[in-house]
């Protein structure tokens, strides 16, 4: 059955199962359910959510139930009746339409028509038939007087016919009757109905939470000349270049005034020039704090300018959030309560012992001044979004209570339910787990260290079909300006088109920092590290982006890939096949409409050609066994035709490291034209 | 640490969560509780409870936490100290010493000291470590006024220490000094802890709640003259009997008057004559319903002497509680709204369409005066425990409504907490779940239909590993008098010798019903019925104990070895092992203080010898793979040397079809001996 709207309130009947003993049906093992209902899970409009649950009551008696569902901003519940599964599971989905907190339980209750129809069915004995039809024709009655017109009549006219028919032949069909089974089905009593204990939520996002493509980048890195520091203007010229590649998020770090107190300089040094540009992230100087624009970027005009253009060319900005404050930040003199002191009254800057972040000040959310403290950090946040911005990467966030991000999060979406935080935790599972349960949009991974096919497997798997994935939606980044890999800092031009394939098809969201990533900046500070050198973190960078050997139109091929084909858009559907060879990984995904089936094959191998036998489960993917069917590889453009669950694969790196085939189930055979029979 | 009385509520400070944003800690993930803590986990006297819990902060400060635990009569909680295991998991385990009810939660805070410490043991840079030891002070100096003397001095004197050192070596070794650690630990700031959200329950049961052998007979077969009728007098003889047999608990079907209206005749005839005595089911007549005594058997007093009698034995006597009354019943004349009317007036009788029980009358649950009626059901088990009895085999449970008995076993178990409820619900795994979960005690299984090796092994691996293993106690039954399975109608004394050693050491509780079972009965009313010819639920039989084929002996050897093995005496150590015949399983289970380990071996062809390779996990069993143990046939009395973990084994079932064997990890060699060497 289709939802329909109703007076019932499942919040209100909770309370009766307390009070009134005749409640006899039992909800238990409702899924998605978040820690006892805690957490909400998540979605993007116009996504399902599919509720299961136990229900069942003493005896014999049927039950029937229903998801009831609304928007927390309407007062009517939505119900959609359950179907019955297997072992008393019941089970049905709703669509969320829009924006918001979605609230979901169940309703349940033992159906006495439909109990008695079914006992009804087994009667043999004539007497007995007389006797249940004149019950049947009273729990007729009893509907009608709970109808409407013309519901009521029609219900009183079966009661009547039940109740005046003698052949026992006759009122066995006349009580199995289709209509009058559908006309009692739609005037259940419902007075001793239970509700489950949890009305239980849902956030619902805009649709590009689920899958997005990020591009991160320096806006003073985007100068013509090298040596200028790049302003907004700049960064405006390199939109159509990010356009060109395919992304759906450009994503700078830090724009506010950089703090002169303890600057650093390139790679990492204690001791800068005055000319060195210092950390985006050492927030704060005389210029102002978290809502004011670095003076050498340009103005708060030219920044609104910027997110025009980005508007106009599809193109989304997101800003970096990043709590933390420079020594010379107007915070430390403002709010001296907000920091920490040591002993000899000066600051207590970062440190993680042995290593000092004396150019870094972190709040200390364990001020008394704490509320204070919470309602500025709420109002850098209304600050942004009143220029433009609905996108934040947010940094370090495991380092920042989790009741302050439940909180923030939850107010911010409130009022503005579009916004997207991504947490930047590159930290330990359960945490976060917890950040993104307590409201995080998406997260990092750790797919940067996920290299081998056992690794890959394994860890996307968990990411893919593990309870976690109802409010972990995941984004994997092959590199940051942190992060530079051993894989990519030995595994040459093949290690970056590898990586860029896996994250882009094994991931509905992933980002890459460039142009870095294309250009294939490889060199570590030192061995061992995963520093860059030279790293744009402290020093402005001059990207040569036509140079010949630049992965853009590469990057570019992928990205429309993922437009082209909604598998790639949504996670869940994930799943790895067996290759006969280590250095290949296989998997596939399929559209939620079941119409587009991708299958990946990839050469983790970034030195050596591989080859190898890859074995699909064909009737699982829908492609069954009888037929051929088609792969076309659409980073190539090749086409093969495949008859079998095992075909051969082989893969040169220096060529191409991956296929990316979109699989057609049907391939024409003679079978198909009209002469043939 | 162990156990110690503290001030903390941790009831009091879950209300903080909400309102101070201070509060750091996370508490998540604890195990065990069921269904979001909706129901308690069950123990015996004596037991532990292993809590567990994800517990972690923000950052890189160090977490500590405890589990709080209180019987419900006391106030103030008792702490343990958690174990951090990996990946922010922590444990602890507390001793349930009282039947009852306990409560338990997680407390956790941030370690001020323990922070420090850690930080301070990396710190190198001289300047750095004097002035965090100036950290330290401060923290231990308030530390110092939380405590009382000589905690506090003590204290304060290692503060001074830490202000007025000035060479950084010494500082160093100061700081992390035991002695300084365990003053600060045991007077941590708690102000900003955070308790686990919820409460959660234990009940606690009497040690045969976990471990015990039930015998079931039919009072009235018990008269020593053929075609009288027992009465409780010859029951009292029957008690010697089954002391020697080995069984704790002598469970009675009905002993109240039955019925007259609608009485059934031999093999449930619909024609009795008029000397039938009925079912003891079928329970009222005019001579009294639930809390009276059926004449037959004798008075409320001879009942009274047999319960002494009993207990003199070490046996306890078990009641049968059969909510449903004979149409005489005294409660249909005097209750009629506790009935279900029919159109024409009748009262409702109990039915499965087709089939109808004309003689019983079902209580209507819905019915408007449920309350009354679940303070009568109430009133019956008070009665019997006022009479003394503390054990109730409960008929069918699950057609009566879950919430009812909810309500009245946690009302009888409040004032009696050593009342043993047995749900006799042979039903659809979730409803049998329900009930355990909400209160019963112990529970029938599918035992009786588990014949195969994998069907043993699979369902006994559910049954030990699973979650509902914390409230759901099996308790397995080769026959009952309802229950005449297949393979006992066709596996002859094998069979049931095999059954009976299934069930007595595959679960710590089981049962049987007798002397049906050691005298082999195994006819069935018609073919395909599992039904008993010329049952005794219907007519009187006289049993001969002194058959020279009895299994009397069997099984009181099969009851000894329970006895004198802890390891048999609880559920959740079962482990199978591999053998490489179909018709062997072979399975251990070692006790809690893994001191005593024993191996079952069981053919289960009840037609053929079998014999083959069993293969034991030596190490996993802590038997070591250097050295030869021996394996004591407890049943048949043999020794074995055993020294790998593959042994060869044969079963002849008409000898011995199982081996019940005892193994001891030690042999004595020439090693052990003085002139060794």
């Amino acid at each position: 059955m289709s939802p329909r709207s109703s007076a019932s309130n499942a919040g209100e009947l909770k309370a009766e199962i307390a009070t009134d003993g005749r409640i006899r049906v039992v909800i238990e093992g409702v899924k998605p359910e978040i820690d006892g209902g805690r957490f909400p899970i998540k979605r993007v409009v116009g996504e399902t959510v599919a509720v299961e649950a136990d229900v069942f009551t003493d005896g014999h008696d049927v039950v029937r139930c229903v998801v009831c569902h609304r928007h927390e901003q309407d007062s009517a519940w939505r119900e959609t009746e359950m179907q019955a599964l297997a072992n008393d599971r019941f089970r049905a989905e709703f669509t969320v339409e829009e924006l918001g907190r979605y609230r979901y339980t169940v309703l349940a209750w033992v159906d006495r028509f439909l109990s008695w129809r079914q006992e009804f069915a087994r009667r043999v004995d004539p007497a007995d038939v007389l006797v249940a039809a004149r019950v049947g024709a009273e729990l007729i009655a009893q509907a009608a007087a709970r109808a409407a017109a013309p519901d009521a009549e029609r219900m009183q006219a079966w009661a009547d016919r039940l109740r005046s028919e003698h052949d026992t032949t006759k009122l066995k069909r006349l009580g199995l009757d289709e209509e009058l089974w559908t006309l009692a089905a739609r005037h259940p009593n419902r007075s001793l109905a239970a509700g489950y204990a949890r009305e239980l939520e849902v956030v619902v996002d805009r649709a590009l939470a689920r899958c997005s493509a990020w591009y991160e980048l320096f806006p003073r890195s985007c100068a013509q000349q090298p040596d200028a520091h790049g302003m907004f203007r700049d960064c405006e010229a390199r939109l159509d270049y990010v356009a060109r590649l395919g992304f759906d998020i450009v994503y700078l770090p830090p724009i506010h005034p950089i703090g002169r107190v303890k600057r650093k300089g390139p790679n990492n040094s204690l001791q800068p020039s005055p000319e060195d540009p210092g950390s985006p992230w050492a927030i704060g100087s005389q210029e102002g704090g978290h809502m004011a624009v670095h003076p050498q970027l340009g103005t708060l005009q030219d920044f609104r300018h910027l997110l025009a253009k980005a508007r106009e060319r599809g193109l989304e900005i997101a800003l970096d959030i990043a709590y933390q404050c420079a020594p010379d930040h107007p915070y430390v003199a403002a709010h001296p309560e907000w920091f920490r002191r040591r002993p000899d009254g000066t600051v207590q800057y970062a440190e993680n012992p042995p290593k000092q972040y004396q150019d870094i000040y972190p709040f200390n959310f364990e001020s008394d001044a704490w509320r204070p403290l919470w309602q500025e950090l709420e109002e850098v946040l209304e600050f942004w979004i009143g220029e433009g911005v609905k996108i934040f990467r947010v940094d370090n966030p495991h380092t920042k209570p989790f009741a302050f991000w439940e909180w923030v999060i939850d107010a911010i979406k409130r009022a503005h339910p579009e916004v997207i935080f991504l947490s930047e935790a590159f930290t330990r599972p359960k945490v976060m787990h917890r950040l993104a349960k307590l409201g995080f949009t998406q997260s990092y991974t750790y797919f940067a260290w996920r290299n081998t096919k056992p690794e890959i497997t394994e860890y996307f798997t968990e990411l893919g079909q593990r309870p976690g994935r109802e409010y972990f939606r995941p984004n994997c980044w092959p590199n940051t300006p942190d992060i530079l890999t051993e894989y990519l800092q030995f595994g040459g031009r093949p290690a970056f088109m590898v990586r860029l394939v896996l994250a882009a098809t094994l991931a509905a969201s992933y980002g890459i920092y460039g142009p870095a990533f294309e250009l294939m900046e490889h060199e570590p500070r030192e061995p061992g590290s995963e520093e860059y050198l030279d790293s744009e973190k402290y020093q402005i960078r001059h990207w040569d982006l036509e140079r010949p050997d630049s992965l853009s139109d590469f990057v570019s091929r992928v990205n429309r890939i993922r437009r082209e084909n909604p598998a790639l858009q949504a996670d869940w559907s994930l799943r790895f096949h067996r290759t006969d060879n280590d250095s290949l990984i296989c998997y596939s995904k399929i559209s939620e409409k079941q119409d587009n089936l991708v299958l990946v094959v990839v050469n983790l191998d970034p030195h050596h050609a591989q080859s190898g036998w890859v074995e699909l489960p064909l009737e699982e993917m829908g492609l069954g066994p009888a037929r051929a069917f088609q792969a076309h590889d659409m980073l190539s453009g090749a086409h093969f035709l495949w008859q079998a669950p095992r075909n051969f694969v082989a893969l040169d790196p220096q060529t191409a490291p991956a296929h990316v085939f979109r699989l057609r189930r049907r391939v024409r055979s003679e079978r198909d034209f009209d002469y043939f029979m």
